[in-house]
């Protein structure tokens, strides 16, 4: 990627940013670094996504859950946003006039004019932060805050396996740029609302073993979100955490979305794919993450998954 | 600190160097690059600790949980070791005759002929890293997976407010260097054992909220620690969970050692001093993590510690 390229961007005016649904801190951090970049070149510009943005973020986005297109844009930019699937609603009508793509997801299918995608790095904030340093644009401390935010958001605070020396290195630049990361890290990584350490404890006194402790699942019902209050922000986290558990080789956490409605989100630790049982119940991921929703009661969800992975166990014996 | 004090090391032979009782990741880590940059240059050198090494370091040790004084040492180094009271029983006869201590522990006494203490840097790790760059010292993967783990360890997987720029800068030069991050990270950052999350599981259900919720406890007992059948290992990352709820600003962790002793582990967001309220058992530490013993039964304990908290905010109601 040369710098010719990013520096199309700042010759434009009446710029738009699209985030993905279900906006997480890489594209909300590209997205709004981005347009502090932009802003501070004088244009026009504005942050749009189909996903209302959670109490989390607000920080970033100053206190604002809502972001609205404010004006026909002449210039279309995508971040983080892998497929126009992910535009969503309020959004879709965009998808074909997208100029510029940037993104680091492999599956990218590359719907922009120009699409710039490196499936080498951690994350998106990554990219953004090399091209803002290759066309020499000034990183300021607003901007690094976001950029800090993409960087350590998506691996998980520098412990997922996409984390590279690279990585270390571009969130150092962003420190040095004046990201307060001792308030960021407090935020984004340590701590907890009351909510979701209620949540979290609930789902493991319920968190069940099967196959010698081999798979591991955790419920959450609508009952227990309404009981304690919890909002997305908190039930976000949870999916992760049993897969953490030693022994655990897969693991679900079902949560109840409508009533005998499961989103299914799957972990595995590379030995089954979870992806091709996902799609059996027409959901779909990667060989270590993936996702579906099953109707019925918890306890039918539940059957169906093991029987599921104990049929990708037995064939992997055949094999 | 300049590569001539650092090359003194690399001139001697038959060298001693010795971790802080209790080891943690930083000391061990920073021993065993030492000892390795020693044995590369063919140098008589071992590493000793008073205390055992508990399994999860293993890796670094290569599997050994004593670490006894082999030889007779003509030069003794001393890492991240701040006082000579923590050369602890077996190494004390060393404590006055140390020539070089390498250490980022504010507090350290200067005990050494040599005193390479830098208290800006977030653990140990990251002065040996600069010690061993700065003397050219060829960095092979196995020093780096040690030094990757003082770093890493020292500052919560770059979470703790005593990370830089710096701190992962040096942690990137260590991938670099061959470090297999996505091994170590979930070694020491991912997996939970069985035993460790029966026993967050049992201590979250104990856990206590006083004040409004400002003041949380958690009481770990003999009989849950036996009935689980964990070990240190097990135990020790308790003590930070409670700071991590939203609200919390005083938090202590009670662990029964022996029958009607209790270790408390104290935390603070910096509102309360709980050296103080430690100092006053007996114990010490800094404003925000202190520790000291009480004996007594469990209630007595905990109320005593509220009554003190509840001094301090009083007294600080009164300035």
């Amino acid at each position: 990627m040369t710098n010719n390229i990013i520096n199309e961007l700042f010759e434009k005016d009446n710029i738009l940013i699209i985030c993905h649904i279900r906006p997480d801190g890489d594209t909300i951090g590209c997205a709004y670094a981005l347009y502090h970049a932009l802003k501070g070149k004088n244009k026009n510009v504005c942050v749009a996504c189909s996903s209302d943005i959670t109490k989390k973020f607000h920080y970033i986005t100053g206190g604002v859950s809502r972001l609205d297109v404010l004006f026909e844009p002449d210039y279309i930019v995508a971040v983080d946003t892998g497929d126009k699937s992910l535009f969503g609603d309020k959004l879709v009508q965009y998808a074909d006039r997208v100029d510029m793509v940037i993104d680091h997801h492999p599956t990218n299918t590359g719907y922009g004019r120009i699409n710039l995608i490196d499936s080498t790095k951690g994350s998106t904030g990554e990219i953004v932060t090399e091209l803002l340093q290759s066309a020499n644009i000034n990183i300021t401390p607003e901007i690094a805050t976001c950029l800090y935010t993409s960087i350590s958001t998506d691996t998980g605070c520098f412990r997922y396996s996409s984390t590279t020396s690279n990585t270390l290195r571009r969130a150092a630049d962003m420190i040095d740029a004046g990201a307060d990361i001792d308030d960021l890290n407090k935020r984004l990584f340590e701590i907890k609302s009351r909510q979701q350490f209620e949540l979290e404890k609930m789902a493991f006194d319920n968190l069940r073993f099967y196959r010698n402790g081999t798979i591991a699942i955790i419920v959450i019902t609508l009952e227990m979100v309404q009981r304690i209050g919890a909002t997305d922000d908190d039930t976000d986290g949870l999916s992760v955490l049993p897969r953490r558990i030693e022994g655990v080789e897969v693991s679900f956490s079902i949560r109840e979305t409508a009533t005998e409605n499961y989103r299914i989100s799957a972990r595995s630790d590379g030995r089954i794919d979870v992806s091709e049982i996902c799609s059996s119940f027409g959901g779909g991921g990667h060989l270590r993450a993936a996702g579906c929703n099953i109707n019925g009661v918890a306890e039918d969800v539940i059957k169906q998954l093991i029987d599921r992975v104990t049929e990708a166990y037995d064939g992997k014996k055949a094999d």
